[in-house]
């Protein structure tokens, strides 16, 4: 029974998200059904993280075992010829049966993308949160990104009324990237952060507070006393599910 | 009556092109409807060149005559106000009442995104064409795409059963670009060309006919005697409308 780790990436407009649900469609229910299919059997699919609806992923790691023996990219082939064209396995690596997607991460990385300009970009609708309005502070946002790196408590920046047992996470890298625009007058701002785990709706929280402060509602050091806070309110707006992509998932052992 | 030179970007994923069709969305029809609930009338639009179904424009140049006197900026936030998220007009400018978006174009500049990997792109999938199996040899294409500049006869190049009247058209400019992949293992190539004017699926048919050099079925050579035969059945396939962007449409005055 060899277990896999999978490569995953997304296109998450319209689905709701990585995880089965009742109604729509999740990633981890195509998944499932695609290697069902393969399998005869039901297959349990587990995911690094549970991206929300809406939410893209380039690097999502999944882990699941099957009862053939298989040549991964034999594998990865069978899967995508039962996946829609939105969602594609990139790679899939034989692992030992002890791995599991999520409880063996050692840390991930998300982008947040920000479209800048006062017209919105159709190509980039689905992909960016578009913030209209003058240019943001660039230089604020970063300064204000890199007081997040470390160990900090992050309850401020979490869904309200989530019950994550602690709220304490290590955050290795929070930069801002100033990116060329397809349009005149515009900018595409890029946030990327890498941390040990995340809380429900962090990234989102994180990025509206940056964007904050880039409008100049708040000075770049004012996030350390939102952080010290505790309160979710103090921090910026949760910013919208379709910026954020989940771009890379690490483990200790490849 | 002033006259405005629209300049338009629209994602052309599910729309039936620019062109208003008896049956579903155009581009046209849209800044049609939305400057006529404007003006209360209505309000015929011309396109400088008209994009087949499912083909995108970052750059589309449209001109309108209408009854008010109103800022260029005023008209762009007005229009958009009523337009769909993958249609968006980017500029507005007042011109002389004589100025028409087709008849004035001195040239055009089309670019064509090919996606070169196993596997496919999810964020890729509607705006180029995914031609798998091996690298594709870019500097064959690149040669190849050269020997179109100029002025040449395309008939080996355009829609079958078209009836231009004249088949000569002049290629100013002619370029393959080989951009980073955001997947591992894969490429994206952009075709890119500017010329006084294009027959019907002439873009996508360079771009097939590219596609078969970058795989070694022609040399790059070959396509001097493929413009020369004058018989579409020797170039290449015609590529996909999802891989073809109008970029620029430019004039003599500004």
């Amino acid at each position: 029974m060899p277990t896999f780790k999978l490569v995953v990436a997304y296109d998450g407009t319209g689905l709701v998200g990585w995880q089965r649900q009742a109604a729509g469609v999740s990633v981890q229910g195509l998944l499932e059904e695609a290697l069902g299919a393969l399998e005869g059997r039901a297959v349990p699919v587990a995911g690094a993280g549970r991206t929300d609806a809406g939410v893209h992923a380039i690097g999502q790691v999944a882990s699941v075992s099957i009862d053939r023996a298989i040549d991964g990219s034999a594998l990865v082939a069978a899967i995508n010829a039962r996946l829609p064209a939105a969602v594609r396995v990139l790679e899939a690596h034989e692992v030992p049966t002890t791995f599991h997607a999520r409880f063996d991460a050692r840390s991930k990385t998300y982008r947040y993308r920000v479209w800048n300009g006062a017209i919105a970009n159709p190509f980039e609708r689905q992909y960016s949160w578009h913030v209209p309005g003058p240019p943001l502070n660039v230089d604020a946002m970063a300064a204000a990104a890199a007081l997040l790196e470390g160990r900090h408590d992050f309850a401020a920046m979490q869904a309200t009324g989530s019950d994550a047992k602690t709220t304490e996470r290590v955050v290795f890298l929070s930069r801002v990237h100033y990116g060329n625009a397809l349009l005149r007058d515009a900018a595409l701002i890029t946030y990327e952060v890498t941390g040990s785990g995340f809380l429900r709706h962090m990234v989102r929280a994180i990025a509206g507070t940056l964007v904050d402060v880039g409008r100049g509602r708040h000075l770049p050091e004012d996030v350390s006393a939102m952080l010290a806070s505790k309160d979710r309110g103090r921090a910026g707006p949760t910013a919208p599910a379709e910026g954020l992509f989940l771009v890379r998932v690490d483990y200790d052992h490849p």
